[in-house]
């Protein structure tokens, strides 16, 4: 047995039977092996940034990491957008990324690049298999290493001749460590605090978000008054209908510092600490005010349903219900941010899962779909442009039977839309909206903060129009069907019909 | 004056007055400097691998350096791909990327990442601005670094307070070193050893590929029988009628051994010490046998037409007249590799620029190439995927009036497929060709070479076809116009009337 054949074997031992894959020349090897072992999953990526945030995608939806392949250090550096965003959202993946055979590396071949120095700053565990026996074993760390609370991004660098080389060895998959358990100390300051009274917020982040946690944090709120809210921007809401809602903190600086103005408490329940997006020049660094107590009662790390349990149960805090949304009808007339809400809240499918990079257009969705049918709503969580598409086609790759709804800015489309053509070749069951403003709106809004009366030379680097770009015609170039909507009620036709057929669908909707 | 102003003053004032663009929203200062200081033509690349790659394509044909404007570390990391084919040019780049503000960034906001570090691996000089009043400074450094002899990645990392803060100072250009001499004694062990006789071959690279020092490397092989090759991929050779014709070192390794096998001397003028590009089970790290004698006359950095011509002089060669090939006529019937490059040396433009990323299809295009009108040839130098059509689009902004013509395999164009938007933007002169053969054609080659009867999963890995890409359709999705090809009679007409047209034109070629 090579070491890629143990690499394959060890992974799926370990459960991970999914791989998005960009290989190269120094990973022939591995798909060889590939080959000679049954039952790996692959799906093809032509862009490695729709090979990361898919797995992104994929875990967050299968609750266990794919593995990726990537080529070299410069495929790896065309994932490490995506992988950025993954480790903002502590999702699980397993990077397997070739590389130059071990006694090539000092020859400096043109493809040798620094390729653990790509991976360092994306991976909380990075390592370089330096011979075949120890191919196996590598692996199976980087799989723990994954699967670690709440969830890491590891990356196993494997110089070819450790793929080709005989003397592989698999191994067994090693059990990840349990979440650790918040204090029941951490629990009771909690308490202690939300019984005191005062203005008290509830942040809650990672496996707090749940529907059965989010539940738990209800009855909280109901009891002591606390407000809850959920970081900007999460791995995954589990929400809808029969489920109970909840806020995110704003986007916007003046807007989040206006949601906490006057707050004395801040617990922070498998968040972080809320911090504004970007600095701004005479504008605080984040929402909390300097005179609230701020409580760390768990970690993101930390076994988040239990600790709101045990919370809920130290204020004696009984069952509430959800509320009872009723379910809008679609919106007519023209499209704006409301009117588009109220039909994705109308039109939703059972299970869906929403893929949001929406950015500036969307910021009307999330407050006005609680009453859309039961989902899952997944956020691009670090920021890096180009996260919405790939994660779309990895949550599809993991929930068959579920349909998948990206929502997604034109701008940020274009990062890694690529990802079209991977969804037409896995019939993959999304409908991608593609909010047509052919303009970067966020950054003109953040010009306008900026200073007055934008020039031509700054418009221009803001502007995607000259010439427009046509989604339909490169969807249908990638083998996607399409199709233009420029009011509500071609929208909704569009969207109900398309959640209904099998495979991809996008539409363009005139913003 | 702000940073940011400083930072547009101190580029122009160094002579960088192009700058390839993909803003953020902490770059929005600079945007803003760009608008109130005139001077600087600013190009929108959609995802940042195309601007890295249009400012290495623009470097190389302009001889100086073009700014990239890249966003936080995400934004730099998508463009590290081509970054690292520029490194591996010894291309001139100066970025400036935007990063967190420096009391922000202890906040760990989503963006936040190891800007420096994902830096470091492409950039032979990075440097994070600590306050406004050094900006100016550090930017002429960064110049003066980009243009250190044989050309470098500089990063200049920017702190959004740096560039909004009021203070800056415009900085004067500083003089870049100028080119090191190849010693007198290492020409001289050059000429002992090629006056001694034996089977000899001079490898060339960086600035002894222009006209000139091509002309006086052929004075020294017509007077010793020494053999002349080029690295097998380099940054630009000047070449056509009237030239003198140089082969470059085969990319397969078996080829690449044959190439030196028997060979007594190697000397490098300008090249590094030859290199395969993967390592094979079985096979040798370099072309060059373990018995010939390696001498490094002059490294890449050294002034390299001024050694070419003290090893000319002390070998008292005489000039010689460039072959007198004659131009052959355009091919007929069916495509293939030879034809293709029978058609493109009869129809070649005076003063074309090939942007050559056409991998298997494309072995035949250099050799049978000679006989074109004057040209230029640029390789993607470092192996990463996805670096012709940026060059191309670089290479056209750079050449006002000459015909740039992109020969592009259909895989590794879409790493970087956005490009296209930027060429009908700018209305650049750029005829890009794509080689649709709908599969990843080197791996099946790579794969074969690894074992036998590759399986369903491996060849689903390897093709591109289900669904096919359509070319055209994407590339009207972004604004440019296009044909297909699939016979020779129609690709000579439509390669002819889009060397005559204003602006890009795509031709699928069906291969």
């Amino acid at each position: 047995m090579n070491g890629a054949e143990s690499l394959v074997h060890t992974l799926l031992a370990a459960g991970v039977d999914t791989c998005f894959a960009n290989p190269g020349t120094s990973e022939m090897h591995f798909v060889a092996a590939l080959d000679r072992v049954a039952g790996m999953r692959c799906v093809l990526g032509l862009f490695e940034g729709v090979v990361t945030g898919a797995a992104d995608g994929y875990a967050r939806i299968a609750g266990r990491p794919a593995a990726t392949l990537l080529h070299c250090g410069p495929g790896l550096a065309n994932g490490l957008a995506n992988l950025h965003n993954g480790r903002r959202a502590n999702t699980m993946v397993v990077n397997c990324v070739g590389d130059q055979a071990t006694y090539h590396r000092p020859l400096d071949a043109p493809l040798t690049a620094d390729t653990e120095g790509f991976a360092r700053g994306v991976s909380a565990w990075v390592r370089t298999a330096t011979n075949a026996a120890e191919v196996g074993a590598a692996a199976a760390m980087a799989v723990a290493a994954s699967r670690t609370s709440p969830g890491q991004i590891a990356t196993l660098i494997l110089p070819s001749d450790t793929c080709w080389d005989e003397g592989g060895v698999v191994a067994a998959p090693l059990p990840p460590p349990a979440a650790p358990q918040a204090t029941p100390h951490a629990i009771e300051i909690a308490a202690r605090m939300l019984r005191a009274g005062g203005r008290s917020i509830i942040v809650l982040g990672n496996a707090a978000l749940t529907a059965s946690a989010l539940a738990d944090a209800h009855r909280i709120a109901a009891a002591t008054g606390a407000e809850l809210l959920a970081q900007g921007s999460n791995r995954s809401i589990e929400r809808g209908r029969g489920r109970h809602p909840i806020e995110r903190i704003p986007y916007p600086v003046d807007q989040a510092v206006e949601r906490f103005a006057g707050v004395r408490n801040v617990i922070l329940i498998g968040a972080i600490k809320p911090v504004i997006f970007f600095a701004y020049p005479g504008k605080p660094g984040s929402p909390v005010p300097g005179d609230a107590v701020l409580h760390v009662m768990s970690r993101p790390e930390h076994d988040q349903a239990a600790a709101l349990a045990a919370l809920a149960a130290a204020l004696g805090a009984p069952a509430v219900a959800p509320p009872d949304h009723a379910r809008p009808t679609p919106a007519r007339g023209e499209i704006s941010s409301e009117s588009f809400a109220r039909s994705l809240a109308a039109l939703l499918p059972e299970q869906a899962i929403i893929a949001d990079e929406s950015v500036t257009f969307g910021r009307a969705f999330f407050p006005a779909t609680h009453a859309a049918a039961p989902h899952t709503w997944l956020n691009v969580t670090g920021g890096a442009i180009g996260g919405g598409m790939p994660l779309a086609t990895g949550a599809a790759v993991a929930a068959a039977g579920r349909r998948v709804v990206n929502l997604q800015a034109d701008g940020s489309a274009m990062y890694t839309i690529q990802s079209l053509w991977t969804q037409a070749r896995e019939n993959l069951d999304v409908t991608t909206v593609i909010f047509s403003n052919r303009k970067y709106a966020i950054l003109l809004h953040e010009l306008a903060n900026v200073g007055a009366n934008p020039g031509r030379t700054a418009l221009d680097m803001l502007d995607l129009g000259r010439p427009d770009l046509d989604f339909l015609k490169m969807a249908e170039g990638m083998g996607v069907e399409g199709a233009r909507a420029t009011t509500m009620e071609q929208f909704n036709d569009l969207f109900a019909a398309s959640c209904v057929r099998r495979g991809p669908f996008l539409i363009e909707l005139a913003t």
